[in-house]
Parts: structure tokens; sequence; C-alpha cells
């Protein structure tokens, strides 16, 4: 492994959006209604997956479900005869579940605080930044862009809900604020039907190893 | 959510790299010296991170740690007082240690039995595919690549290693393989100082959460 002694570094010219970066992202927790809160994205990139996946299959064949995958007409149906009759998978199948997060670009901020600001953005509730708990940090994407990801855990209430959050539309975002309840929070990390990141997955157990003394959670799983 | 129905797909063509792709990865037990097997590779998207960072400080700077982060240096020096002297990072700054993982692009082999090969070629072990155990499905680098990556676990023993591993050079893989002992796992997982994937992370917790009554691992995390 050390003997790579030869790097060379040519720039990327072809994309502003392969930039080395960092990542922060925030497990919330409602202490008032005892739920996760996430967000729910279309990432033009999934749905690449899926179309790609759809072209491979016979209409007919697309439709069945693989074994542990979601079907990608259970959430929502095309909107027209015209639609159906093609190859295109419906827009859910490019959704997916995530934990709030924003790539860190305010080089004078610290982390808490980029992290504070999306927690507000996206979600709408207003934390101090104090109030954030480092889980950990990680490299992510490390095939593509190799960010490092750092995670907090944020617990708010309904009185830090200060506006519907959903992002910021004019930078296209288009994100649905979505609660888990604390009990079904493990058969929803295990449940591969419902497409989401390793982040969710993670930090749900995380919550469960570590806060289950503090709030009840189930086991079952 | 569900009001988004116009979607443009065109083709991306300016990279191999950016395909839609599925993945498949595995956490590889020992139950002979009670140990788990990654790799640890090196990823020229992660050193282009650090490589960036490095740049933003003094040289006098880079060499300080960020709270809670591996300092660039603990692995490995640069080679010569020339190296050292520019502000290129060490080559260790670029090396993440990884499960065992691959890409899916075999389309008559299924999951476990490509999941199976990248066992023996990576890590040098030959399990059937029958004894690997699935253990969930998500979405990585929903932002780039939208990959469906495909966790797995497998419990090999000494008796099942056949190789040194290593990976394909001619493929462009620099894989290093690596055991990290059950008793050192969570401390492993959480140490940020050790630059890590959160797949790695996660089925640690997951083997702590579900494989303890089998195996007794250490819990002072």
């Amino acid at each position: 492994m050390e003997e790579i002694n030869s790097i060379e570094v040519v720039p990327c010219t072809e994309s502003n959006y392969l930039k080395p970066f960092r990542v922060v992202s925030v497990l919330i927790f409602n202490t008032t209604s005892h739920c996760f809160i996430l967000v729910k994205q279309f990432r033009p990139a999934v749905y690449m997956c899926e179309w790609e996946k759809a072209k491979t299959k016979t209409p007919q064949a697309a439709e069945k479900t693989e074994e542990g995958e979601a079907s990608e007409s259970q959430e929502a149906q095309p909107a027209s005869e015209e639609e159906s009759s093609s190859q295109w998978p419906p827009a859910s199948a490019g959704v997916t579940y995530e934990l709030c997060a924003g790539l860190v670009d305010k080089p004078d901020l610290s982390l808490e605080e980029i992290a504070r600001q999306e927690v507000l953005e996206e979600c709408g509730y207003d934390v101090p930044a104090s109030k954030l708990k480092r889980i950990t940090s990680y490299r992510s994407g490390v095939g593509v862009t190799g960010a490092k990801q750092t995670m907090f855990y944020a617990e708010v209430s309904d009185d830090n809900c200060v506006s519907a959050g959903g992002g910021e539309p004019h930078e296209g975002e288009f994100i649905e604020v979505v609660k888990v309840p604390l009990h079904e929070a493990m058969t929803f990390a295990y449940d591969e039907r419902i497409p989401k990141t390793m982040g969710v997955i993670f930090s749900f157990i995380w919550f469960h190893n570590n806060m289950s003394p503090k709030y009840k959670i189930s086991t079952n799983v």
C-alpha cells in the first residue's frame, strides 16, 4: 500500500459536481412526537439506475418485484396511459429517504453551524448548534467523490418547529419532510422495499444502541 | 414529491465511471481467528479531497490535526524531502478501510455469486455462494451514482483461505487485506482517525447486535 509514490493529479474539467467536498448529515429526533425526521428526495442518479434497469426488462418483467427489492410502482402510478405503456418508471422510482444533509460550502462556519442551517432549511426546526451531538465521520462515495461525511444527532421538539422546511427550491431541491415513529424505526431501517441511504439505517441503529435507555424503542427485529 | 412529472433523461457522455450500477459488499468474519476481514484501498477521489484540503492550509497548519480527524501523516511519511516540503499529502491520506466489494457487472450471475467472486479475488477466501447471508440493501452515492448496494455477511475459516487475495492488479486494484480482531471492532468502528466507509461501521454494529449471542464482542463503547 505504502509503495504508491507516483501520483499525478489532473483537473477534472467535465463536471462541477465532482469537486472534492465535505458533507454533514443529521439524525433528527422529535422528542414531542417521538418521531425521527427524515427527508424524502427525488434523486436523478437513482432514477437513472431504475431507468437503466427497466430498459433491460420487458414491460411485463419490469412489473415483477425482484426478491427483496421495492416495487417501482408501489408508491405512485404513472400519470397517464402513454407513460405506463413506455418503459419509464414512475418518478417515485427515483425517490429516497435520507437524513437531513448538506454540503460544507461555507469555510467560515463550523460543521455544527452548517448542520444547524440544514436542519432549519430542510426540516424547519431551529435548534442551537451547541445542541448538535457528533456521532461519527466516514468516507462516502469512495469510488467517485471521496467526500468526508460527518454525522450529527439533534433532538428537537415541536416548540423548535418554525417552518415547514422543504429546502431551497431555487437551488433545485425537491424535499419532503417525513416523520418515522420511533416504534417503527427498526422495521423501517431493515425494510428493503423502502429506498434509503445507509446513513438512515446506521443512525436508527445507533439511536437504538445508544439512546434506548432514554427512549423506549421496539427491538423486535 | 409525486408532482414531479416532467423528467428528461439525457446521456452522460463525459465519463465511463458514472454509469448506473449495482454494487455488492461483504462483511467477512473469520471464525478461526475471530477477526473481520477488510480491504484497505488507495482511493484517488479520497486523495483528491485531502489534496484540496491541504491546498487551503499553510504547511504548518496542515500538520495540525483537526478535532476528531485523522492526521494525514499518521500512517506513512512522504518518501523524500522534496515531497515533504510541498503541500502534497502522503499516499496514506487517500487510503480507506472498506468492506470487500465489487460492481455487479455479470448479468448471468446472482448477487450471491458475484459477492462470492469478490471474496475470493479480493480476500482469498473460497466460500460457497449459499453461505452468504443477505444483511440489507440501500442506495449509495445518491447525489452522483445512485447505485443500489446489497450487503452480505460471510463466515469463513482458515480452511477456506486459498490465496493472499489482493484484487486484480490489471484492473487497477490496489488492495491490502486487513484483519480487525473481534474485540477491537467497536473501537475501530468509532475511531474517526481510521478512515473508513459507513459500510464498515454499520456492518460491525450489525454483527454486534445480531451475532453477539454466538460470538462475544466487546461492548465498552
